[in-house]
């Protein structure tokens, strides 16, 4: 069993540490699987100070999965320049959030767990759903708003996971400005009224 | 312990049913967790016909993980025609077999694993860069091949994960020309030769 390494009990440092702890352990055993005794003691502190920042296992679940960053926010920054600008700057929002360690990081971790754990998937597809798929949907011009939409969503997902779950090559190793020049011609098609779509 | 419900040792409806309860069980359970005993009550037969037909755990594990299709002959199949079809009937190939039960079923529990599963991911990120991004680029004409059969399976990765994954709606729910009509345009843009990019 791990001794507390002496952090002070009410700093962020032990806050932080237990969120950081906790992630890990949700990711790596599930909900049920994880205790709050290993939780503490991977995070070098005293069980109860888990119990004084969290209240119980399901406020440090809920604390632990809260994400580092408001997508909405990162989406609406985004989409705030003229329209044909949008493809580039929507991904190379994307790219800058998770290939960021202190924010992709989290985000891995929130997305492996609700690809591991059914019961915990429906929160991340609801989440999709409102916070992606309607925000875009709501700023697009022009006819087919809702699929155009989609597919701007289905493509940002298949580039989250083939590069930071699969890790598939070319997309894994290129730089931010060769997956924004490799995806942008999909994303424009999506975010561009269609001409006479269909 | 649940005892052999009388299948005949050597049918094949014997194997197809190891195969089956061996795939449950190594998605839930890891490699390491699935036991053969538990995989042989689940199957309903006796521990002993799992050697008989695979002959060792690796053995079953190699049989339950291999492909109920081939996706390069999909692949081949799909790209045979004139090249502004392509887009048309590669989603509709890669639907096909994922709507499909009898084959949508295995693969999912596949892709499960290897997203579950930080050994076996390998094996299928080594997968798609050799027998999906390869062989869309060796039939892709003019320059940006590489980047463009890149993106190409990054949409239709996107696709699977959102439709059959994290079941995320509309493109969960939508009757396959709904799909088609909805990714065509950002697959046609990755797989046309681009007539000046960047």
């Amino acid at each position: 069993m791990n001794k507390p390494r002496g952090r002070r009990p009410g700093s962020p440092d032990t806050r932080s540490a237990i969120l950081d702890a906790a992630r890990v352990a949700f990711v790596e055993h599930g909900y049920q699987g994880a205790t709050l005794r290993r939780i503490a003691a991977d995070a070098g502190v005293d069980i109860r100070l888990i119990a004084h920042h969290f209240g119980s296992k399901k406020g440090l679940f809920a604390a632990a999965m809260t994400l580092p960053v408001s997508p909405s926010e990162v989406l609406d920054r985004a989409l705030s320049g003229p329209p044909e600008t949008w493809a580039t700057t929507l991904l190379s929002a994307a790219l800058r959030v998770w290939d960021a360690p202190e924010t992709g990081q989290p985000l891995l971790r929130l997305l492996q767990t609700a690809l591991d754990d059914p019961d915990q998937r429906p929160a991340l597809t609801g989440f999709v759903e409102r916070e992606i798929v309607s925000r875009i949907e709501d700023r697009l011009e022009g006819p087919y708003a809702r699929r155009r939409a989609t597919a701007a969503a289905t493509l940002v997902a298949g580039m989250i996971v083939s590069r930071y779950v699969l890790e598939v090559e070319p997309l894994h190793g290129m730089r931010e400005r060769d997956v924004v020049a490799t995806l942008r011609p999909l994303l424009q098609s999506a975010l561009a009224p269609p001409a006479r779509r269909r």
